[in-house]
């Protein structure tokens, strides 16, 4: 169902012959409204790509008509001749839905570093505009269109009981794999919703998804979460109801992400509780997270919980080697200072690990979602793009 | 040479059945003087191994006897048990030599979470003072007594033109593969210095030796650095000379630390200049030192400059994309916010990988010593505990 699953929004996909491989490499997201509102979530590297330097400004209206995005390239470290490059995509787009470049998006995503082909893609937008439709399978299409290293497009769908629906697709670069620059998203919903309050829910809906996936500590130059509110539904849910689904949504998006990210053999969930803040739990969480012995360890099916407490012991947060606990696969293998259960009693041998640390200092919990570190994770970015 | 270069210093290195593999595993030095002098730098972690804590102790005294150390077990996460066991390693340590136990340090390297054998231990103490010797065979075997997954010993000594010398050995786990835990080292010299001044003149020169390795961002609950001053050279050297030559002495253990980490292809310099601030420098250094995408990269003699940039803009430090040029093994491939040389300038191919990304912001400088991230360092890595 992905973003066409909510009522009045149109999507395409199309090849514009960005890539080489003739695949799916254009995706074009319209907003028929009545409304228009629009939030965004953008990456917090320092080097920002165009069209999230483009994406940025434009949302500052919290509108938007249409989201257009290609795969192929990232358009990052293009200098000024790529934000020209954004702009005349997000005009060509404007032009043909007859809207002012103002309420396009846009969004890339491939290596970084490379100017795109911009006749292709102009050609490709006409396309996409002629392509556009209300179907699952344009839906579909406009997941398929913003691939890179994925395997699979993903999608997710959700239904409110009172009338109203969010949906919407991503694609797994992201934190993944931010080289191929990027972790992008699209989600729709037919809410009635006015822009400040579409803003506050995207914000804490992916305060608890897609900013919890970690799978190499990287941020990439083009990360991007945009949501679309047509209120074609006519039903205007409260704000928690919205934040609610938008959660859910998003939370299934990232699973599909972390299980389709390169060279993923395990799906490893980081729980640090007892934590004296969310930030500090955060923090533990996402050192673990992104420790290379513990993600070799977990990799191998190995239990290996003195690697977990040699990582979390350089975090920045409160820790008292006396009160914290490390249980993996609900077998407790540390506690009190020292070896608790023998480690055998931790089974790995299937693909979900989860560890949930407590800290034993406060009352906070976050929980990180991330993968191991094996040998297809090395192959895949050792080779990509020479 | 190593610890037995400088005069005034016997040691030993004995198998004494700690590893199942009958290697050697106990390793003494001993300091007969005339003076006694010693400095301590550990690692920053806060779950501490037992000897650390132990080790942190007796140094506030700045005055050591001797130094025993252990591989085959980390004696970390051990809680209570685990410091009494290096309490009673260090009391045999001095009964044998006629001292107090507050004169000897302990360091321990090895899986953590284990209690170690005491019997076999205390009686390799026994060996290990009937063997302790002047010989550069005596240093090289204690030398090997500490070593882990180490394919080889790291050994370093310099002269000094006015007659004293530095020797010292490492071994190379630490933040190379600290679960292993750890990256040890001791160091000797003859030269006659009070305990403050060897104090500064260690912490200066770890500053930009030790502290500046970083292969995979671990810090292990074991890492050490001593130092040791017999004095029995009867010069004393200015605190510039004698920190110049401890940082020579040290460069030259962690170049050895680097060439044989896990699975290293690649000897990496990441220079940062042109910075804020030293902190800054350092800290920019060691996000893209500590980045995968950037180590598969370079395992893949690929000169991925975008990987560079994505991951230096998520460092905490002052940037401006604008000002920022990235250099490898001489060829500028980006500056001024876009391309500049092809990447094909960069030529990879070899051992070495010389990063330089000037940050245009600045006056400060700092190199980060690091690796690539091979099949190898996941094979050993996934493998070695189950």
């Amino acid at each position: 169902m992905t973003v066409t699953g909510p009522q009045g929004f149109r999507a395409a996909g199309v090849a514009a012959g960005i890539k080489a491989s003739g695949a799916l490499d254009l995706t074009l997201v319209v907003n028929d409204g009545p409304l228009d509102a629009a939030a965004g979530v953008f990456t917090r590297n320092v080097i920002k790509a165009a069209p999230v330097l483009w994406s940025q400004e434009v949302l500052k209206q919290g509108k938007l008509k249409a989201v257009v995005l290609n795969s192929g390239g990232a358009n990052a470290a293009t200098g000024p001749g790529g934000f020209q490059d954004t702009h005349a995509t997000a005009e060509k787009v404007a032009e043909l839905l007859d809207t002012g470049a103002i309420g396009v998006a846009v969004c890339s995503t491939g290596l970084i570093g490379e100017r795109l082909p911009m006749a292709a893609l102009l050609s490709g937008v006409d396309s996409a505009v002629k392509a556009l439709d209300t179907t699952p399978g344009a839906g579909l299409a406009a997941a398929e269109g913003v691939l890179t290293t994925d395997s699979k497009p993903k999608e997710a769908f959700a239904r409110h009981g009172n009338g109203w629906s969010v949906g919407g697709f991503a694609k797994g670069a992201g934190m993944l794999a931010p080289n191929l620059a990027t972790m992008l998203s699209v989600l729709t919903t037919d809410a009635v919703v006015d822009k400040e309050t579409l803003d506050r829910a995207l914000r804490a809906a992916t305060h608890v998804t897609f900013d919890r996936l970690d799978v190499d500590g990287g941020t990439s130059t083009n990360d991007t979460v945009l949501v679309l509110a047509s209120g074609a539904s006519g039903v205007e849910p409260s704000e928690a109801e919205l934040t609610e689904l938008l959660a859910t949504v998003s939370h299934d998006l990232v699973q599909q992400l972390r299980a389709d990210s390169e060279g993923a053999t395990k799906d490893v969930d980081i729980t640090v509780r007892g934590a004296a803040s969310e930030a500090d739990a955060i923090s533990v969480a996402r050192t673990i997270a992104e420790d290379n012995l513990v993600k070799t360890a977990f990799f191998g099916s190995d239990p290996n919980w003195g690697r977990i407490a040699m990582a979390l012991g350089r975090a920045p947060a409160r820790l008292d080697p006396e009160t914290l606990s490390i249980t993996i696969n609900g077998a407790t293998l540390f506690a009190a200072g020292t070896t608790a259960e023998d480690r055998s009693a931790a089974d790995l041998s299937g693909r979900a690990i989860d560890v949930v640390v407590d800290l034993g200092v406060g009352a906070s919990a976050a929980t990180i979602y991330t993968t191991d570190l094996s040998h297809g994770y090395v192959e895949e970015n050792s080779a990509y793009s020479s």
